[in-house]
């Protein structure tokens, strides 16, 4: 066990204090005595629980909700062991513990903040392993070698090449998970370790095609210390902000070393699900060839975007040049000296704007909305660097601590602690918002002035996050347009105010539409209205309607269409959440009872 | 900065006395008192110096030794800064302290032992970084993203194929690594990050083949905690001890995710250097196509084993099965059934006649001179267990410090501190050993029973880490013959003592030569003569003749043959190793004076 020597001071009462509310919450949960450990809460207060009580993602609030919550899931899960794992510490009144603790079937950790009076401000509870299916890591790794002489002996390769033969033919897997990016290998590296049988299916050539068939300048916008996958962190030599091929390379040979069943060139075709055997039926085509698979979950990890966004204009047939959707821009080389015009003013139009200007494109943006912009290096100082960063490293916060303290934040709360970071920034870059606005370009910084990270877990979209392109659109070398789009003649996009605006090339930088949109090409349209919009938190501002859910929609949880799964986000998200996302998976696979507390109501389809 | 807070108990005087040793000896160093500093070692005592002093890998005795290494080497090396970097610990009467310091050029790390006078014992001086030319990782790692716009960027890809297509072409490699297993993908990776332009030549199809070419059951013997590579770690998921296609698969994605210029499928056929422009001239075939490359430095990565010993027999231009050194066995598959005869009695030779057995073969090993014999498990607890395993991990000594650890214990007593061990493990396994005895096993633990490890350092071979074929000899299920072999037959293996023993197959484990006689090869046998003897210490042991070395002969370090080095080992030694070389080669691409102390004068030409 190790201290950081510099950490704040510990007096041994703050100690005293946390281990009293833990025997005092673990006495209340003992008797089953809901009303005196709901009586422990402030009255605001968060308890967020990641499967350890709930088997689902779950946000209650004030001493009613954790009540409410109590009372559903106490029996079952048996919650005993509440413990610090290390002294807690006090700042500005409140208390900040780490804690463990063990329900009737796992282990958890997680976070609590005790306010002055001694009441539970925040609750973080989590599920890290499930008892009886520890993976086998650490001490407990594969030994590798098999010692001694054995006549029967089938070594590692043949192992791999017989799984690969028999798995989706001979046998079944228990998950299909459809998407091969980030998300589907981070959750598809858990549940390996987890013996869950899997197969990753996408229908690129290799593992990091989601990427590298991206334009040609695209890097990480998130900083290396925010993108560790899991099981094996990027090297300290690691660029900041990986370029595309970079990433593209590290996830194919992750694949390979993870041992991941990934079926690259494989397209689901179909998706059907049986109530009664509780199976899926899903037709893919392998390498051209058609297949049936029979897994009992389906894990959609095809992109938090969902489906490209494409409008429907007057004239796009009869348009003469290129015009396509953001997501199939082959990048710029071909348009050297060309008219383009890109539709849209978010991160997807900047860096085709700047990529189209650096090859020598005469590039018109077309602002319809307004955008919000922050610059890269301010937000990884401003923004990020508490948790992510090399002196977070230095000081101790471990990408698994930054993620659980990251976690612990409740989302109901999380725009009040984003509004006074976003000042600061737009005090930090005053005069780049100043030529901006000059410029004409509309800037705003969230319904409520909470800025980029709200934006995205609220709406994935209406951001920039600016690695250079938005000089270009202040000093006027990308020239910028105002107005809906109206109609495309043979050569020029017309906008609603009859400007014409001349183009050998169109893109639609339009954005994405909601997830379900997957399960309605793969599944039903019925099915995608079951399970209703994915994404988003109902926080009641602009593409994210209420009412307030507490959690991401449908997102690495149980939703209405049994053994469907959503999985997603950035490498952040796809790393953290597949933890939950699998567990669950694996407790299903062993039968485990998995009780769930508080399913999602659907309050939109789209 | 971290403190294990159930580390041993640390009196500040014991800081106080580190300090003033430290303070003294500083004090000694600037005011140029080689006599001063070299009375501050104890009368038997070692300085093992790797770069920092020397320019070279050096170990000096005794108040002596120092003096003359400080005479030759203080004024240039200009050494400050002598502190421990975390408090000292004491035990049995010797304190030891983790230290830091510069020199003019660089900054080093290394150990200190006091004795209970107060005087040095041991003492290890390493450089790890020249000052000016530090890695790009942590803080300084690479941005990777170049935001702003710019016309003429080239991106990380392109920049990539642009090196790719132009190195060996247009541009010259500084330093080129001969043989693309462990040793020369490490040091690849080291030259890569201090930025030295490298290729990494092997003939092999791909990275990892060295090991996919062997035998199917093979998995490494050594545990997961010594092998690691440089940058990237194993990850907490990986087997004890890896099966070799497991292993192989990570050189490969290690090669490619660390940005290695590796060719595969290229032989370096000949090389020579001219002394005037200090260049080799080195033919290699790439891909079937001739190719000139005109390196400074060259180094031979081809296996510390060097080339196989295939002895010459009468009658083996008659024998009409199969024969083949063992490190050409292509493995038990085509020999079920088969009467298999195995020449030799070391690890090969088990592993081999382990495999055949597995797969039905009838088979005979042939002892010709007696064998030291280790259980994997045994040596893995008794042998490796403080430094390099999951407790010792828990406990703090991380893989680099286990390595300083290790290094700083001088060969020259290193089996004062191995005998113990051994009779641990003699006495753990008796049964084992009786019944080996009784199967007639000629059996023994070095010629001072400083066992496996010794040994390896020695002569390189005259063991076998058991990994369960030991057992099929002592039960009689492998047939074990012994003596000469005198000549064979069209269909027999005849031994000195008249003794026919009928084979199909006869594999040679025989062992390997020295290291020199692949420069015998690819430049001449005068420079192979001119370099000498490669590998082991000069023991006065069996295969390890005097004089008295202190370091492995050529390994690592300048030899007679100007810009000619050598590199390999197993994991461990790739590991650590390769950071000195790849200090000593960087220098001399910067230009930087490197005057070398003590060059080894050559005793042995094989």
């Amino acid at each position: 066990m190790t201290q950081t020597l510099d950490a704040p001071a510990t007096s041994s009462s703050t100690q005293d204090r946390v281990d009293a509310w833990l025997a005092a919450f673990e006495s209340a949960l003992t008797a089953r005595d809901v009303e005196r450990a709901a009586g422990m809460f402030a009255a605001t207060s968060f308890w967020r629980d990641l499967v350890a009580f709930t088997w689902n993602l779950k946000t209650v609030e004030n001493p009613d909700g954790v009540a409410h919550l109590l009372r559903a899931t106490l029996e079952q899960t048996d919650p005993t062991g509440f413990r610090t794992t290390e002294p807690p510490d006090e700042a500005d009144g409140v208390t900040t513990a780490w804690i463990e603790f063990e329900t009737a079937v796992g282990r958890g950790r997680g976070l609590l903040r005790l306010d002055a009076d001694d009441k539970a401000w925040t609750l973080l509870t989590t599920l890290y392993e499930l008892k009886g299916h520890e993976e086998p890591k650490g001490t407990a790794r594969p030994k590798g070698a098999e010692h001694g002489a054995n006549r029967d002996r089938e070594t590692w390769a043949e192992q791999r090449e017989r799984e690969a033969a028999e798995l989706g033919y001979k046998t079944q897997p228990y998950v299909l998970v459809v998407g091969g990016g980030q998300g589907g290998i981070a959750l598809g590296a858990r549940l390996r370790q987890l013996g869950v049988p899997t197969i990753i299916v996408d229908k690129r050539g290799r593992p990091g095609d989601q990427w590298r068939s991206r334009y040609k300048s695209l890097c990480l916008h998130d900083p290396v210390w925010y993108d560790h996958l899991p099981y094996i962190k990027f090297p300290e030599n690691w660029p900041v902000f990986a370029p595309k091929d970079k990433i593209a390379d590290w996830l194919e040979s992750y694949t390979k070393v993870m041992e991941l069943n990934y079926w690259s060139n494989t397209e689901a075709k179909s998706a059907s699900y049986d109530e009664k055997t509780g199976e899926w039926t899903v037709e893919v085509e392998r390498e051209g060839q058609p297949l049936v698979l029979k897994p009992k979950q389906l894990v959609l990890a095809t992109g938090m975007s969902g489906k490209p966004n494409i409008p429907t204009i007057d004239g796009m047939d009869t348009f003469r040049g290129d015009q396509h959707h953001s997501s199939a821009h082959p990048g710029p080389d071909a348009y050297a000296g060309k008219k383009a015009v890109v539709i849209g003013s978010n991160n997807s139009s900047f860096d085709i704007c700047g990529a189209l200007w650096e090859k020598g494109a005469d590039v018109t943006m077309v602002q319809r909305t307004s955008t919000h912009i922050v610059r890269s290096d301010t937000l990884m100082d401003i923004g990020l660097g508490a948790l992510y960063s090399e002196e977070a490293v230095a000081s101790g916060v471990t990408t698994e601590k930054a993620d659980l303290i990251f976690a612990s934040l409740p989302y109901r709360i999380m725009h009040e602690f984003q509004i006074p970071l976003y000042d600061q920034m737009r005090e930090r870059d005053q005069d780049f918002y100043d030529r901006l606005e000059k410029a004409g370009f509309l800037h705003d910084w969230g319904d409520d002035g909470s800025g980029l990270f709200m934006k995205y877990l609220r709406r994935g979209s209406g951001y920039y996050i600016d690695v250079g392109a938005a000089d270009l659109v202040a000093n006027g070398d990308v020239k910028l347009a105002h107005g809906q789009v109206t109609r495309l003649t043979e050569d020029a996009v017309v906008l609603e105010d009859g400007t014409e605006l001349p183009a050998d090339l169109v893109v639609y930088a339009t954005g994405y539409g909601s997830m379900n949109g997957w399960a309605a090409d793969l599944i039903s349209p019925e099915v995608a209205d079951t399970v209703g919009k994915v994404w988003g938190l109902g926080s009641d501002t602009t593409k994210d309607p209420g009412p307030w859910e507490g959690e991401q929609r449908n997102m690495w949880k149980p939703t209405q269409q049994e053994a469907l799964w959503f999985h997603g986000g950035n490498l952040h998200q796809s790393r953290h959440y597949s933890l939950y996302l699998a567990l669950q998976l694996k407790a299903r696979a062993e039968g485990l009872d998995t009780p769930l507390y508080g399913l999602q109501e659907v309050h939109h389809t789209s």
